[in-house]
């Protein structure tokens, strides 16, 4: 397998350069998610500039993976059926050369969906998205060895995250400060997101329309490192500014959807918060 | 087969009494949604006066299409199980004579839905409601031979439409004019309803909850095309109420809610934008 | 069996206890809840200070029963895979001595549905929670011989709520002024919680996040009843405070959400009202 990297880091031009790419392009994500998440994640989606397709039955969802630009699959609620649709669209979007995200939902917690998560990974995912237990789990699923911990310190998540490289192109943990890593000129480089807002943590599907985001990045960026990266900014920018004028969590969802859609390429230059990529593991 | 017809072409004063019915008499409307859309397609149809119940299991879809004045039956994200919930409640509800409403989301563009959709027809839905790429795709299905067409505008869809009477009695096209056809002293009509906004594209589900909220009028209006037109209406006004508040998608849609409260006789009066009926077809 | 009983009826006070162990315990509520519902049971209860996870399917129901703090059982759209969840969900609930909720949405009403719900009281639920006609009708199913009733005021489901005390600790029915019933010091017991808003029967899926709010007071309450009208007070509060905001359905949502989290004791001493325990049955 030649392992995915970018030629070069990515920073606020990439970010800025992506974003202008998901504005003109609106990339149609297929999102196989879970069923807290649906309404939030594609009002996220086409709030930020791209569009969503929930088709997730096992009738349909390979012959659409081929049809959407990226793939989303959140391992949130799964159902016999939904694992079976999510199994044949991500092997229909390897494929097809679509970029897919996983989002490994408690995978390290509990076996059944821990076997769903890792038999995925086969099927070699552009992004794995979680926050820090989820990717230190999923990577002990994958014969990483770490297994589960509790640890929410995504700096805690990196050497698990550099684990998930022999599967996916980049891999983030969410978190204060999200941790990102992929692979540039082919050695694990961590690139670290600021910003964001605790009302983040107060919301239900946040994680999950993250999630989505990133696979509408990784289907107009360059490589699945920047189109990561970008998402994070992306997010981390809109949650900035829906916490100045948010009230509670309720007022923050609406305020967040609107913030989605506000931010620019101006937004972008004055609220980014990219540390200097730096080598990881 | 008797086909539906209207005695007059609906207008304002039609929509009106329409509105009137559905605020005194709140009918119950039976949805089989998308699961995108469940929440937002109930609060809707609450919000606009009318009361909804999402019972969409095989084991109590017909029963309760007894029950219920009218039902919505929408393609977004069909299982299996669930699909066989929709031709139990079409069939009840026909059998029954309660109007149903078909929203046949990219029917023409997948094969198993279409199939789905396609045989749905046979209980003869008092409403298709659709964009214009669905409502061709759908008459295409159904033998009318123009295929799947990604036109996004309605106009083009006029002539799908009229071949979709010869299974519902009132078929529109949603877009920035509203398309709305059906049968007036047995000549197929056309009326035009215009307004709404744009935002109403960068918030998931809002086609749907038009379906639902079709689904109510047709219970409470003289015949289905005065419904349809009478949810059109409803819908567009509020939409230009939301608009004026909204920073954004996610303000919109709570406005949007609370716009559909608000509507009342004088914002119809004030709002409402239906073009004379001319001939169609 | 040992009928559960408090020590001494709930006032004030022991809300505002409950209330201060929820907002430190943040206890996980595991939540199988209808369709509609998802995103804001799992918003509110997050909103309110608890921790939400929707694990609902066969497979790993029963294990996360022994991981959550409280289990939530909402009848609301319920199909044959979520119901064996619920089967075993409640069984290891029980098992594990996690106090769990059942939300009898159309028990009574709907005769499918009605079976699984007698079924489940096996299970012994700390409580039952609903609106009038449907503890009417699940006090029928279980025997009580009522059967249903139409009557929307919960004072005229007391008798029926006192029935169901045979098989759970506290039963509560939603009105205008709720009507909580539980055992005190082994008496059958009523107390009323007045308060709330109109707003509240406009907006889907309240009755659920109250049922899920119970939930969250049972796990850290000293008692069921205790617990039941700490949600509801806490619940009505929020109401009050949303209602001063809100200019229809969609922003008195966000705004209802928002006032969970804002409610606190000073919240609570100000707007509380509970009338005085009297005896029931």
């Amino acid at each position: 397998m030649t392992l995915s990297s970018s030629a070069v880091a990515p920073d606020l031009d990439a970010v800025i350069a992506a974003h202008a790419a998901l504005r003109s392009r609106k990339p149609l994500v297929q999102a196989l998610t879970n069923a807290v998440s649906t309404n939030f994640v594609a009002n996220a989606l086409l709030a930020a500039g791209a569009a969503p397709a929930m088709v997730d039955n096992p009738e349909e969802a390979a012959l659409f993976a081929g049809i959407a630009d990226a793939v989303l699959i959140n391992l949130g609620t799964p159902t016999a059926a939904q694992v079976e649709s999510m199994r044949l669209a991500a092997a229909a979007a390897q494929k097809a050369g679509k970029p897919w995200v996983l989002d490994p939902i408690a995978a390290g917690a509990l076996p059944w969906r821990g076997a769903v998560a890792a038999e995925l990974l086969q099927f070699k995912p552009a992004i794995v998205r979680g926050n820090a237990s989820e990717i230190i789990g999923l990577a002990g699923l994958g014969g990483g060895g770490r297994g589960v911990d509790s640890s929410a310190d995504p700096a805690a998540a990196v050497p698990a995250a550099v684990d998930l490289l022999a599967h996916a192109a980049a891999v983030s943990a969410s978190g204060p400060v999200d941790h990102v890593v992929g692979r540039v000129d082919g050695r694990p480089t961590l690139v670290k997101v600021g910003g964001g807002s605790v009302w983040l943590t107060r919301v239900t599907a946040t994680g999950c329309a993250l999630g989505a985001l990133a696979a509408a990045y990784a289907s107009v960026a360059p490589d699945a490192l920047t189109g990561l990266v970008a998402a994070h900014v992306h997010f981390a920018a809109a949650a900035e500014i829906a916490a100045e004028n948010a009230r509670g969590p309720g007022s923050f969802a609406a305020a967040f959807l609107d913030a989605l859609d506000a931010v620019d390429e101006g937004a972008l230059r004055r609220l980014a918060k990219i540390e200097p990529a730096v080598a990881a593991g």
